[in-house]
């Protein structure tokens, strides 16, 4: 657990003498390698370990001695995937994206029909997910050559998706879908998440049956997720437009309609190689908010998944989609912030991206802020692009 | 390791002391709740344990009796899946059954430009693949009504999908892709797959990134994998028509060209309840080959699916997508037996069927035949429809 820039034990705070009870019991849970088996609990035991740690570390508390003993600098820990990811989705909720995309390809019907009553998902690659900080190889791959046969060689237009990531709680069984009403409580919690996209391989190779190698050589999750209880104060309600459909029954509550959104700032920054060797800190690449771009909610998402009776397991990753704001500066990736390519970004070193050159890192941010409520920062998903490692 | 209608108990076979070595590691591997450390190992320890017992099984050899005592029926055994499936692809690698899918839909040119280029593929849904004989669930979902607002309820249009699955053994590192060369090494083998399909959920659902709920809700996978080294004697040239392309490079390779393809004979059966309440037997729907229907090579998909860097683990399966023949009578699924819904098949029991109803059991069947070698026959791959278990 992150409290400031420390880190607390769960496991030395369970061994401790500190925790008893349900809170003992899951904080033995989320000592393992993977926090698999906590998500499984569900939101009683994660509430329990919340409220019994929040009380123990209180000022004057019995417990606080000994809680102390077990809290370590994060800058001295090394990270890893916080669940064994056995399935990972990814939607296309963020509305404003899918229509900046859409224009590029229809220019007067840029959303498809199905968009405001299907949140749109696909399988995503779970084997290539890795935790902030590991590399990004540039992908080899075909595309489609002005003339003749297409072309064979590294991508040139390699791009981030700025995405938040829902971790999957309890799970549930084939042929049981689950309802709306409880689907929240069958989410863990939220990580920033970058689904990486080669925005060349992918035009020639997704019809008829979707995005597959310019998705799948890598997605960088952070390690930190952010439950939604401790998200509960900064709720809000999924904007709708005039002439919006009602989302149909089994995606429809009044709970969902009034709070099923959450409002997370999100920011994405780069600093090339240059930049670094300067000292140039990361530049500000643009600013979005979650309850902005996504057009359905986490709850919506966990519904709509399961209603076919398809069947979740704890730690599944469900990624929201690109979450762009409606106007370029709020773009979620190059694609739309630089209009396809064509409009290069200037860069506080003098230099010029339309899309990723090897050396660049791209850091993805987030945090609730809302007057009456403490300041959660999530945290930081980060990953440097490198040269293909080896050619086949 | 299935022998005539009996099972090798592989454990009581490491345990017996008639085998010695890397085929007595090779066991103790193999007797795991899943295949996946066997499959780990390598072609050199499945080929040791394959010819170990293939020398002990001997008339005479001195090792055979204790082997007798370690063989049990076929049908006293429960079955599971043979691998823990970290990731499933799927491939659309039958060229006969995208062409006439591709039809339904443009008549003028039914394959897409990319065909013949990219060995096209998604991914799939690891969590819901289950072993022959477990049930499937209708899956209720979205549908495109003929005017107004989209329908909800069970699919009416299911469908089964004749596939084979190829199951990976030694994987890769991310970033490092497999080459042609060596690509067929890592695959363990081949077991029959069903990859169930709600024909009405997914033209609705798939624009623009592919199948998702139409997919997802179960596909059924054979218990028995027939190794790559059993199927030696079967081998084929992949079938290429005057003024198709050279592959690219990645995929190309003299032996690949010369014996990629393997000569699977494959058919689709189906009993539905009244046959099997009036004791008729299973009708066979359709005949079909792996090496008429496949455009692309067991190792070209494991070529691809890497290029871009993406690492595969022990035990992923990848489909090999729906293996029709150019015959509707070859037809891998019904969407083309029955020309979209419009020509109903009679069954033997009076019965018609455009689409699969409650209560009806699909069997797929496959095996390999070729004068001067030994038969070999496939494990079925079978599975019941079910109502929807409960309604959202």
């Amino acid at each position: 657990m992150a409290i400031g820039d420390q880190i607390l034990d769960l496991a030395a705070a369970a061994a401790s003498g500190a925790l008893a009870g349900d809170a003992r019991d899951a904080a033995v849970a989320a000592s393992r390698k993977r926090l698999n088996d906590f998500m499984a609990m569900g939101p009683a035991a994660w509430s329990a370990l919340r409220l019994a740690l929040s009380r123990a570390l209180r000022t004057g508390a019995t417990e606080r001695g000994r809680l102390e003993g077990c809290l370590l600098a994060q800058r001295s820990a090394e990270y890893a995937l916080p669940a064994a990811i056995g399935d990972y989705t990814d939607f296309y909720i963020g509305i404003h994206h899918a229509t900046a995309v859409g224009r590029l390809f229809r220019p007067d019907a840029p959303l498809l029909p199905n968009y405001k009553w299907v949140p749109i998902g696909y399988h995503g690659r779970s084997s290539s997910v890795v935790v902030s900080g590991e590399p990004i190889y540039r992908p080899l791959g075909q595309s489609r050559a002005e003339a003749g046969d297409p072309e064979f060689g590294p991508s040139r237009r390699l791009d981030y998706e700025l995405e938040l990531g829902f971790l999957v709680g309890p799970g549930n069984r084939r042929g049981e879908p689950i309802a709306i009403g409880s689907a929240e409580s069958h989410l863990f919690g939220v990580a920033l998440f970058n689904d990486w996209s080669a925005r060349d391989i992918q035009p020639w190779e997704y019809q008829p049956l979707g995005p597959f190698l310019s998705k799948n050589f890598g997605s960088t999750l952070a390690p930190w997720v952010v439950t939604f209880e401790a998200l509960a104060p900064f709720r809000a309600a999924c904007p709708r437009a005039p002439g919006d459909p009602e989302p149909l029954p089994y995606l429809n509550s009044e709970r969902n309609r009034a709070s099923g959104s959450v409002d997370v700032q999100l920011e994405v920054l780069l600093q090339t190689e240059a930049m670094a060797r300067s000292g140039l800190l990361p530049a500000r690449l643009s600013r979005s908010s979650f309850v902005e771009a996504a057009y359905w909610t986490p709850a919506q998402l966990v519904a709509h998944h399961t209603v076919g009776g398809c069947n979740l397991a704890p730690g599944d990753l469900l990624g929201s989609g690109t979450l762009s704001g409606p106007h370029p500066e709020q773009a979620g990736s190059l694609l739309e912030r630089t209009a396809g390519g064509r409009q290069a970004i200037a860069l506080p070193s003098g230099e010029h991206r339309t899309f990723l050159e090897d050396g660049d890192t791209v850091i993805l941010r987030a945090w609730c802020e809302r007057s009456g409520a403490r300041r959660i920062g999530f945290g930081a998903c980060a990953s440097t692009i490198h040269a293909p490692k080896r050619a086949p």
